[in-house]
């Protein structure tokens, strides 16, 4: 009796074991991180207007290919924009006009474990592995080519770190699976040896499809239908250009009211200018075009603005990661975002280092 | 002839040899940083003005200690403060008045190299090496107390990197030479070894005093009376205590037209708060008596609101360098010495490592 007393005892103290457990397991694992302080307003209100004035007199006077994807381009003829070929010079305001007319400015991607949904948007900040390594390196087998079960033991990885709130999307290349159904066990992976949210395959439209309706399994067509339960990372083809099974992959996802990513992938100096304000107008322009591009093709469909702004060594043409350009560039894609109004994907953690070493440590921190 | 015609067209191109140096000087090593983009705004208006407010309730009904400095206690007292033995409890907004009324904003410390003179205060940044080092280690001879000639190697590195400003003040504690004569070789090393802008000593007013007074000798007494040549850098006995020695040390730097920088050491938990809000007042209530102190000296002599506001592992009582709270502080001071209207000093480059490995980079990079 005594023994029982104090367990009941202690029990009730620490809410019982399973509040105790939930209390525990919501303190370690939050589900996103929502900002209580400010951003750093970096830029003046001037700065950034003249930054969006120049993005859109690039896509007036330049304009911005959607190559090999007519029906792409008369979605944006039919909203006003002029078109020749594949090219579309849409008219100034007119495409922050769209997505501010129907783009959600943050939604709810839902997770497999309720707890786990985070919301993308707003103040709220959502960790996520890293996205595209073709190799993975450990100390007993050093560098190599990824496989499936380095894909899944990140997965599991993510899964177990309670500071990565998503279980991302292609966590490495896993290049011992065909291309052709590779994207069938990556999405597999996820939803099975994860329950956060994750990302679909971005490189064919009927692969995007397929990863849209393994969620419709798992989740319900109609869950589906009304809810964003998975994301697709597209990259442009910068400068200016978005490839045309790119474009079939951005409208796949919005067609099915799931996120479409839409990231420039610009080098300064490589796909775009050495000048970070430069740079900066290019990646603005072409981000908004795909938005907008899911606006048209579903109005009201979440979206991400994205963006992938690094420097380049002039010298040898290498990438350089983790400099300050992309730090700077970073919060001011950021400050360009919230004018806009569209939950904003950074690039986060990155750095020149090729191995996990001090100066990896200093530039991942800067540049995050 | 020709040769002679192509080299005399090669220092035309350049600008000749004495402008080819010193144009590759002055962009290798610019005398120091001028802030172009914004400081981070993280506290709101009315949090700063809680801060600011509390502070002042600190002082008026707790007091502040100047311990066996009577004539310190007199000037508070004559300047409108309440006094009970060594305790000073100025009404609210007395000091900030004192401080407001000849504090100088801004104002250049001179270096023996005019072209290294540094700007201190307003959108300068000027970065100076690490205090107080009591140990050194190099890879042949590991840790050990620090030497004479560990010093002047010390200013000799400063002296060295474009990227720092300064020549600092005690860059390690060289134990070989005796205390009463210590002071005597540091300023020495700085004078002779770098001419950057250096610190003098500050364990008594006497040893201020000397390195004031080496100055003259070096600058010309005249110079040194209208000009800042060397700053001292003072700690509080947080809390709320300024031993009587450290005040004379700061009456003799302010007296002299020279520089006190007033430094509130507090460890959350040990010297303060645990709170970075209650932290935040306390450190600003002392550091603003400290700066007052120098303007009831010498009204309008410079003088620099210093910061040193850290965590400690309340488990074993150990100081924690490089964690958050100390970087979201340093954004608060920040905002509060630019409300004040004077320079500041920020702890910089810290972190909790012993050894130079990737947590010391990270944290590092953070804290800066």
């Amino acid at each position: 009796m005594v023994t029982e007393d104090v367990t009941a005892s202690r029990r009730a103290r620490a809410g019982g074991r399973d509040g105790r457990r939930g209390g525990r397991g919501r303190a370690a694992s939050p589900a996103y991180i929502t900002r209580r302080i400010p951003p750093y307003e970096m830029l003046t209100e001037e700065a950034l207007a003249r930054i969006e004035e120049h993005a859109d007199r690039i896509l007036e006077e330049v304009g911005f290919e959607i190559r090999g994807d007519q029906e792409a381009v008369d979605l944006f003829r039919r909203a006003g924009a002029q078109t020749k070929g594949f090219r579309i010079r849409p008219p100034r305001g007119l495409i922050r006009a769209i997505i501010q007319r129907s783009c959600p400015p943050s939604f709810v991607q839902h997770a497999r474990n309720k707890e786990r949904s985070v919301v993308i948007g707003g103040g709220a900040a959502v960790f996520a592995p890293a996205y595209g390594s073709p190799f993975v390196t450990d100390l007993d087998r050093g560098r190599r080519y990824g496989s499936i079960e380095d894909f899944r033991n990140f997965v599991k990885l993510a899964y177990a770190s309670p500071w990565l709130h998503h279980s991302g999307g292609t966590v490495c290349e896993p290049v011992d699976i065909p291309v052709n159904k590779r994207h069938l066990d990556m999405v597999l992976a996820h939803m099975t040896l994860s329950d956060k949210a994750f990302m679909g395959s971005v490189t064919t439209a009927p692969r995007a499809a397929d990863s849209i309706e393994m969620c419709r399994v798992l989740f319900g067509a109609e869950f589906v239908e009304e809810n964003c339960v998975i994301l697709g990372n597209v990259n442009t083809n910068s400068p200016l250009v978005l490839d045309g099974e790119a474009s079939r992959v951005i409208r796949t996802y919005a067609r099915a009211n799931q996120a479409a990513v839409c990231v420039p992938f610009i080098l300064g100096g490589a796909m775009g200018p050495v000048t970070t304000a430069g740079a900066l107008a290019q990646c603005l322009a072409e981000a908004m075009m795909c938005v907008a591009l899911t606006q048209l093709e579903r109005p009201g469909a979440p979206a991400i603005l994205g963006n992938f702004l690094s420097s380049m060594s002039l010298r040898s043409g290498a990438p350089t990661f983790g400099t300050p350009e992309p730090a700077l560039a970073y919060m001011a894609i950021g400050q360009l975002a919230r004018r806009l109004g569209v939950p904003l994907r950074c690039g986060g953690n990155l750095c020149a280092s090729k191995i996990p070493d001090a100066q990896a440590a200093y530039e991942s921190a800067n540049s995050m």
